[in-house]
């Protein structure tokens, strides 16, 4: 049985890194994050495609044991695309073209089994749409939500109205300030915390993640891949790692909750060494098993006893 | 005696800030590191001043334990001043005047009883004179050294010769880039051990910073503060507290060097706080002992058992 929804995109992405490119390749946020939850848990997906998205696509995430039962597929339509070009420092990226397709009419509806599911996802869509899905589900245990700065822009109220009803919200650095208006990130999750959500999780890229919360702060780095080729997905396949670990383990506690992270981190530093979701399909045990181990491995110092003082 | 040894700019600077402003503060790299170092060790600054620089500044040094027996003091010149603005984010920064005065001319000499001391810092000066000062000591027990992106296009050769001859390179991730050519920051750390340091340190503002060494690598976040009012002299104080930490605690094994790297972050989350040294130069061991521990809570997990694997 589904024990993490995902709902958002699937999409067709052209995309061009100075390390190469591909065309039409398989992507989008509910793609990204329900191959990275696969591997601990059993995601469903919830999102629509058009009539053009290849079978292999569907036989692919079929293989992951992504369950496909809300994945609406419209014939006489088109699939979401979109095309961008990365910098040299794969931080910088331009939009070359995106045409909505089938999500320009897309409401969610969840299948009738998913909407008492513990662990949702409401990927980065139209904050309208992501209540939609609040609407449908029955008090999961764990509420996670991305956005995205054109949300931010165009439907700010809304979007407040989400946070009142999210546990998490995951969203990158710039993401936080613009949401809040606050100029360090600090100040800028402190604001996010009084405006709903018990937990604030911050993507930094390259350089880690970190979450505030009433407890205070925790940080990880981001596992430090040697020659990333195309950081489309890195944020979506963080939070289904997140969300699969926390669905594999069975609890929500502080120290759960922080493993939980550095395994989104871990799959995240895959993402990152491919194209689309070539390095995310295949992944063995012992991979991500080492890259925890690397990132514990990097993180843990002995406590400080000041000897002097001057 | 003096046991860490830091060569490099004591300044005037003009910063503006969206938070304030100050009018021809006590800055320089120098400055702030060797307060940074003064709480844990005895720093002994090697630098210069013209007649312009006031009185009450070599008396807040001399207050907080800083040798000044290496500081020259150019009674007919004008002192080194720097006038910069931050934007809101305060990672942007736009130059808006730079008086080199006394340090057109500058060499630096050191007092005989500096040559065979344990610990330097080559602060951010032109190579050749970093090099100079090589020149002058006895087998330090750690050379720890800073450039910049205007050394990096004006004088990579000579930087080049200084990177076979020091042990720690502490740069920020773009100038980790620059130097190496290399498009990601675990890349550039592969270059620049190839190149002579046994460590870098990758200094990434906000998000904290990494050491690579042949181990591997080690992270820690930044402490998080809420209002950072002025990041000037930040990369500074926290050289200086890492070295300082480490000269008081005597060893250079792994686990103290990552220690140092937390106290070096302890200390430059107070020196963003305020403008110029104001916060730097009245902080209590509890302050310090206090952030150190928040880091330590903040970066500590259990290694994680995969319990099963789909």
């Amino acid at each position: 049985m589904v024990d993490v929804v995902i709902v958002g995109s699937v999409a067709l992405d052209s995309v061009e890194t100075p390390h190469g490119s591909v065309e039409r390749a398989l992507g989008g946020a509910a793609t990204y994050a329900s191959i990275a939850a696969s591997y601990f848990a059993r995601p469903g997906v919830v999102g629509v495609v058009g009539g053009d998205f290849p079978k292999k696509h569907i036989t692919a995430l079929c293989k992951r044991g992504v369950d496909l039962e809300g994945l609406e597929i419209v014939a006489d339509a088109k699939t979401f695309f979109w095309r961008g070009r990365y910098e040299a420092n794969l931080n910088d990226r331009t939009t070359l073209d995106t045409q909505l397709n089938v999500f320009q009419t897309f409401s969610p509806k969840l299948p009738a089994s998913y909407c008492d599911r513990p662990f949702l996802l409401l990927g980065n869509i139209h904050p309208d749409l992501q209540l939609k899905v609040l609407d449908q589900v029955d008090r999961p245990r764990l509420v996670v939500c991305d956005t995205m700065n054109l949300w931010i822009e165009k439907a700010l109220g809304t979007l407040r109205r989400l946070l009142r009803r999210i546990d998490v919200l995951c969203v990158n650095d710039s993401e936080a300030r613009q949401l809040s208006g606050c100029a360090s990130v600090p100040a800028a999750a402190e604001w996010l915390l009084a405006a709903g959500p018990t937990r604030i999780i911050i993507k930094r890229g390259e350089h880690g993640c970190s979450l505030f919360s009433q407890r205070g702060f925790f940080s990880i780095p981001a596992y430090p891949v040697q020659r990333p080729a195309d950081p489309t997905g890195a944020g979506d396949t963080f939070a289904g790692g997140f969300l699969g670990y926390l669905a594999s383990c069975g609890r929500l506690d502080e120290p759960s909750i922080h493993q939980a992270l550095v395994v989104g981190a871990a799959m995240a530093s895959f993402c990152v060494e491919g194209f689309s979701v070539g390095s995310l399909l295949k992944l063995k045990q012992s991979d991500v098993a080492a890259r925890c181990r690397e990132l514990h491995r990097a993180t843990q110092f002995e406590a400080i006893h000041f000897a002097k003082w001057l």
